[in-house]
């Protein structure tokens, strides 16, 4: 019994022999992956680090070096930033690799797009933005990481714990002043607890502190400019016309100095065109809906697909949500708001938003060139589709 | 401005093409996996082809031979199954990778261990085979990957959806008669809805036929052997002596040609040793607890760290369950129970269970043997910890 | 002395309960993939069925259905193709799940372009297609993955094994009439050996039998149509024009019906305009150069990017070409030629060839949506950036 | 042909939908990864540091806690290290995870090998240590993450550049006086430089500084213990005994105080018993072979697989060296010596080293557990196999 064991285990080891040394073997394929280049990164003002760092981040490591053209509306912080990081990086070998330029995007933007040394662009912006980006780009075959606008929902089912929804929706849509572009803009209420939830977000809003952003007590700070007031008196004007009703502000606060206005919530209807634009201020459109599954299509039915967000305590009506059947965004969260994001997570979002991931799981890879190699180191070559060539 | 941008540009490409150039990428580093050689099946009697056939395929696939030693009990079945084989591979480059010994555990079996010829054995049976194993190859420095036995519990919150578990629940118990190493053996049932759940249970065992496992209406077959009879009775007789209540079934139908048993519920306490022992026939242990974290504390409580199952309507409920602070076996299921396994899973399991991994995810990894490369094509070395070591 | 042990265990034992059990892990972060939708794929003439099979293969795994426009050169055998498919799948949950439409690009093709309910478009093609596809598709936010033109060399090292080197490059520019993507069209001598194997080559180009592609002893068949012919007599009189000089060939064979031509040999320079672009047809440039990194100076110095090969017998020469100093293709290889792809290899280059992998590697995340999402199972929620938030 | 089209997306839209909207997609697979518990962390004199820091690295990372057993020789840096950790740590929720325990291996040692609270050893040491290690875990189904003895080996073909061979390979054998898991005891030359170059070796032995480790100048320091000093003087005899030859050195330095000896070399024959295993001091066996696989057979003769270096400057030797049917070690180099290792690659040997990996690529994985889950969210249960269970 003991030789027949033995002689399998000798034969197998035989032919395992021979299968290693055969000259099938003879070639390694192998991907491997280098550094791109000169990474031109174009950032906005409500990030002015936190987000174009997370390109200088992977860019350095993957051994690519930046330009980067900041908002013209934040010069300060961002020649504070390179200045910090020269003086780290002063007499090492990555002295040099960061550059910055600051001007408007009509003229240092479009020179940074069109240039055939930069092989990749990160940009973060508006859909308008990230369509000029594209156009240039792509003109040069180019690459480009889009990180554009978004128009997040948080949807409250029945069974929800309204007390978590309550805190995330509201740091969602007045936080910062709605001007993330995780900010919460689309509120879906199943009818069970609508009105009464409705209610809810109403009283909180009452009680937000707006002012000196600087102020620890403070809630909500000024819009960032004049146009960003003047596009939220015009948003709110356009969404009653189409037939949204005002719920809660909406006043420009013009006895103060600085751009400040009202956290606005109005109702709307799904069918108003102007639902599928985002607006960069604190306006909260509230939607009714009867059931999960009408939820998922109003929260999918506008061109973004950045963020969302479920209130439930229910598994399967969680599992719906996060299946290829629930939302569409890049990223989607249960009773977590919209808000922010996930330290270590793929950021970014998809459709209209763009694609890119700036952050997160294999990000690094658009800030690489991958390479496919065979390495053949035998006497012989095989030739594609086991053509016999005689040329010998 | 365009000028800076230019500028700035064309400084970070150069900086660029320095970096590249430069000699600090003079070395490559590099993972990589090549075949182990031969590898030794050791299956079992209860899937005497579908867990082997893990095994096979991934060998195969990874360069290695084959030496199978399935179990004693089921000879024909494992030469039918390797004469397909051949008839595939004849005259192929295959050929002869794939042998089949048999035998008796004490003497093919051993052989098979302590060659040093076979640098892996992978291993199905019970705690005691893979403690055999495992000293063998270890002796040797060889590689096991261990799937050994199961002590599978299901747990059943007040809230679950009592149908689905019931389901879940009778198949893994008395489905194969208990002969599964996923079979369920424990059942964990929240207060609020024990006893009558547990009427449910028995109600459905009453409608268990037995009899002809190739006839479609039989539900449970018999035991493997009358070795498998005798622990079953020997089992049932030292549970109720430490304590355990019968509920249902227990009795060997001895009328019957072939090793028959009834299926058998029992009542039974967390601290009976015999709890926490494997008896590989049809025998469930039914407990009552108060809360989540108590059923948690009675899943994990056992040597055993295959399969697990929990039944709840609730997102955190299943939650805490998939957590670090829940079940602590391989397999955690949400809604679904022990028996059987989710093909393209990792399938195998932690604690005395052997923590291998047959199938699934980078269950290939076992199968190979991993190579870190430094390559150096340049006409310097570094040297280690950067000493300066003047042999020149 | 063991009490201390015991101690730092059962001390430590207790932190990590703590850790497991503390409120900092009420929330779990995950990435997963979701199928994208309709895939449109745009195939060539050249591998009507190979390489957009690729892409139902991929597309179809990840659970996509597809609408396939092939190349109006090559109904028959689209139609075919799908026929064979509709055989497989009928009756099964996959029926319907591949359709195909046929037809000229600039209607067909621009409706499939721009229809919003197709989320990504694989296309092969020339450069010009890709930048229609490329700007069709971005103007909607979908996705394209494209492989476009290639403009591959061959160097070869006065240390190479030359025959491998002669039977790599002509198989690689004379096969299949020059009509690949990944066709030599580019030779790249060192000075040592290069009259010499020049001749080599000219002396194997001698033998080349031209003819119907369906004799076994024809190694180049026609090209595909009168366009072809043309674009072939146009390229070798610019070639000229541009100070290239003719080697060997470049006569078109009009006495025979059918579009062929003989394969040409030109000496050309770096510096000739023509030389950066792809002309689908047997043309190969010959350069001569002093060493390794003129050689990939010149591979480099085209817009296109998608396969490379390097003939040497030494280490660091092939170390260097495959490091991020090296070759800026998609696909380079070591003593290999162009032509052709290893299976399991990600397909596809970088620059002007369009930066798509189509095959091989990750190349299934361009056919899903990425979705990061995070799952509170807490009572609270923290707020990004730590912000404490009194809505109570 | 429009028309055909968007009936063809539409269609396809339809499917998809169909598709996603489906039952079959009512539940989720997922694998995830926890932390394992306490790991008990056994390290070695010689690096009494590094090595078990990559450990607490990866560890506390992992979400485990630690119990370090360091080298009863090394109390007193494992002290001063672990008070660097308190004083990071001290009042952050890390506090207390990292604790030392002192003592010989005979009582702390085996006091921690053998508590079941324990789910992981990582131990570093010899042959010896490690059979103990994996005896003691594998009896209660503990891990065992092993690095064990290295024989390292360096060969040297006739192409090589001799210049980066010597200064590798007298770094690898004197450096930390043969003292490194990684020390070259093995060099094998091939035939055309073996003489030229052993005298270049000796040559460079002869200018090699014994002394203070402290000192600059000094390249060579003691011995670790008047043990260590005893088996090198045994080793030597014993090696002559058995027909090796002495070349240089091999003097115990008795006029000096510490455990100070001369580095020695010695002509081996490959079928000697002592070659096969590893004496813990500065002795390098020397081979002679006439080709790259007879190389290869000497390397892969002895039972320990830890690191492993090739000179050569053509590219087929080392293809074929990094081969499957090369190396058999954890570490193969190219131009590179045993010594040390690379930053980021995975660290460990295979057969009697002991398999394990401490650091690099997927080292994490050990120092977790592995968890597959189903999360079932339909109405439906699919029993596994198909099987149909009237049940109801």
């Amino acid at each position: 019994m003991i030789d027949i064991c033995d002689l399998a285990v000798g034969q197998s080891r035989q032919l395992y022999g021979r299968e290693i040394a055969s000259e099938r073997r003879d070639h390694r394929l192998v991907e491997q992956w280098h550094p791109l280049g000169v990474v031109g990164i174009i950032s906005a003002f409500n990030f002015p680090v936190a987000v174009p760092g997370w390109g200088w981040a992977i860019a350095l490591v993957c051994g690519d070096t930046i330009v980067w053209k900041p908002s013209s509306l934040t010069p300060l912080i961002s020649i504070a930033a390179q200045q910090i990081f020269h003086e780290v990086t002063a007499g090492t070998e990555a002295e040099g690799v960061f550059s910055l330029v600051i001007g408007r995007g009509g003229t240092v933007g479009e020179a940074l797009l069109s240039d055939d040394r930069v092989p990749l662009i990160q940009a973060t912006g508006s859909c308008a933005v990230g369509e000029r980006v594209s156009a240039a780009v792509g003109k040069r075959s180019g690459r480009a990481i889009l990180e554009l606008g978004g128009n997040n929902a948080v949807i409250v089912l029945d069974d929800a714990d309204l007390k978590l929804a309550l805190r995330a929706i509201v740091f969602g849509s007045v936080g910062t002043a709605g001007q993330r572009c995780t900010s919460t803009r689309r509120l879906i209420l199943q009818r069970g607890i609508a009105t009464r939830f409705l209610e809810q977000v109403v009283a909180a809003y009452r009680t937000v502190r707006i002012g000196d952003p600087l102020d620890e007590k403070t809630l909500m700070g000024p819009l960032v400019s004049q146009e960003a007031v003047d596009d939220y008196r015009k948003g709110l004007v356009e969404i009653q016309r189409q037939g949204g009703k005002l719920v809660y502000g909406g006043r420009v606060l013009e006895d103060r100095a600085g751009y400040f206005v009202e956290p606005a919530i109005v109702r709307s209807r799904v069918d108003m065109p102007i639902v599928r634009e985002e607006i960069f201020a604190p306006i909260l459109h509230v939607f009714e809906v009867d059931s999960l599954g009408e939820a998922i299509e109003v929260n999918n039915a506008v061109p973004q697909g950045l963020s969302s967000g479920l209130f439930t305590t229910n598994l399967n009506a969680a599992e719906r949500w996060l299946s290829a059947a629930g939302s569409d965004c890049g990223i989607a969260n249960v009773n977590a708001g919209t808000s922010g994001a996930e330290i270590g997570g793929a950021f970014g979002g998809e459709k209209a938003t763009g694609g890119g991931r700036q952050a997160g799981s294999d990000a690094w890879k658009g800030y690489m060139r991958r390479q496919t190699c065979t390495i053949n180191y035998g006497d012989d070559l095989p030739l594609a589709q086991g053509v016999a060539f005689p040329v010998d």
